[in-house]
């Protein structure tokens, strides 16, 4: 421990919290169940963010790929005595990545992955050539390149950097394809896969050991976040998160990755993401404690008991629905410490 | 009142409640406040809607165009002594409005408008076509008809009949368009409108009235649905739908309309929906409580207090984020007699 921790409080940031509401809560909880006085904090670029109006304190800071972000998110943690960073968004991880020793060098673990392990997961070409190179089956992809005279139909057309399903066009020809790659911007071509969708959460410890892997059916998807979907105890998809969180170098913290399971058998991976998941809520609620092993890490303590690995409910179906925090219009507009303190998770 | 009923006691019916745990819970509320013993009940045709397990009872029933569809909803009436149904999709609408006499004469109110006004708020085009024989400002579209050889691109390209922006696809030229009129099923087109884009939810009395009208300007949109929007006091919106709700035969209940607000102060109206508002939370966060009023209604009083009207917060803010109902996969499955009754609001 490099700063002298005060006694039983323990403070999490929430960085880009954006409307993860539920794993503000999640922390919120875990901090109480292990019997600290826990605050959680929250730094957004939009006071709309409705983390902003229900964390213990919320602060604007600039988007961050400003220059200005990882020392604006230091201050905070000055501040507040913040002890673990848990980044949520893409476009942040680069950053906090780089910037992780600095942090540790003022006592706050930050809950991410190497540069390297981020750099793969960032870029879908790269995840694509990552995998292949480590044998992870993949699905077949053209980016900058002429596409060969025979494309088995229909294709998915997206964003080389997108995320959200922001931007995806389903071709089912030439002709439609065409269309689409002269008006994406960066776009990548990949087969339309067949098979059953899954989102693997999975839980990599500061030493490199996958302690969980949580596969859920994503039964039905909005805004391109799964809303119902349900824990499968499916062997194959868990060893292969557990293979997968041990070849990326320094993984670190909750991932997930994303794959189709063929009839054959096959899991093809489209993608990996060096954060909690959108729909990780579902395999908290499932048992895997994610929250407690990130708060344990940052207390010194390293999480290495075998038995969680597939220690949670199989069959456990999340059902998502609307709520909503209101305020008034004056509160979003930000008063001069650009700071509000008098939230409640 | 055609049925006796018993004394301190009121059920509402939620049809095809799906995700709207928000406007049951409100319904919940309204009930407790009122002083009576209230019973929420959730039809649907599937047991993965959301609502379907935080109900008193839940039945899963026929979708609602099968032709059972009616007998199985007045079954679930009589079983559970239903006071009101308040329909929530589209596509029930015209089902319960050619219906409403008979579940009346059961001592059902159904809070829906008359067929002929169901009818209107359907088609796109019947909606173009009465909004403009009524003098309401609405936006230039073409349907089914050759487009003249002039039109001013952006164009929005969407099926007639859609919801939710489902298939809904900005053109930039011709060749966009033509692209698009291709591959959507019973397509139309219309230019694409600037100004701000507003949702105003009201109330019609049985006598026609519009009780309350309570616009929001969307702030964000998410998957069809506004998922950040701010209640607004302006008068021209309140009074287009006090128009709006006296002109359309036979009215009734909650309702809302679309529009652009534009920068010459004309509100064209893109569409009219004879159901509450996915976003009417918000309304009732400012103080228009359409719950208690068709409540009112079912027991036969009148709701005619013209302060109402604007009686409700100017710049109450609604920030939306994801919460979920945690199942077993086996509570799913369907047991003998298709009825669930230890749900919880």
């Amino acid at each position: 421990m490099p700063t002298v921790r005060q006694q039983g409080k323990f403070t999490v940031l929430l960085s880009s919290a954006g409307r993860r509401v539920a794993l503000l809560r999640l922390f919120c909880q875990t901090l109480k169940h292990l019997g600290f006085e826990g605050r959680l904090v929250v730094a957004d670029s939009s006071r709309t963010a409705p983390t902003f109006h229900l964390a213990n304190s919320s602060f604007q800071v600039p988007p961050c790929l400003d220059p200005s972000f990882p020392q604006a998110v230091l201050d905070i943690c000055r501040r507040e005595g913040v002890d673990l960073i848990v980044p949520t968004i893409d476009t942040e991880l680069p950053v906090y990545a780089a910037h992780r020793d600095s942090f540790a060098s003022e006592g706050v673990l930050v809950a991410v992955s190497s540069q390297e392990t981020i750099d793969i997961c960032r870029d879908k070409v790269r995840t694509h050539s990552w995998l292949g190179e480590h044998g992870f089956p993949t699905v077949e992809q053209w980016c900058g390149v002429p596409l060969p005279s025979y494309v088995p139909f229909p294709v998915i057309v997206k964003p080389r950097h997108g995320s959200a399903s922001v931007g995806v066009c389903r071709a089912q020809d030439r002709e439609e394809m065409e269309f689409y790659l002269r008006r994406i911007k960066d776009p990548m071509v990949e087969i339309e896969l067949t098979g059953i969708e899954y989102t693997v959460n999975f839980y990599v410890s500061r030493k490199g050991r996958v302690v969980s892997a949580v596969p859920h059916q994503r039964m039905e998807v909005r805004a391109g976040e799964v809303s119902k979907g349900v824990t499968v105890k499916h062997g194959g998809l868990m060893e292969t998160a557990r293979r997968l969180g041990e070849a990326l170098p320094q993984a670190f913290g909750a991932m997930n990755f994303q794959c189709f399971l063929g009839v054959d058998g096959v899991a093809r991976i489209t993608e990996i993401n060096g954060r909690f998941g959108g729909g990780y809520p579902l395999a908290y609620h499932a048992g895997a404690d994610f929250p407690r092993w990130l708060i344990e890490a940052a207390l010194g303590r390293e999480v290495d008991r075998p038995e969680y690995f597939d220690q949670w409910d199989d069959g456990c179906t999340m059902l998502r629905y609307d709520d909503a925090v209101y305020v008034k219009k004056s509160e979003l507009e930000p008063p001069n410490d650009r700071v509000r303190q008098s939230g409640h998770v």
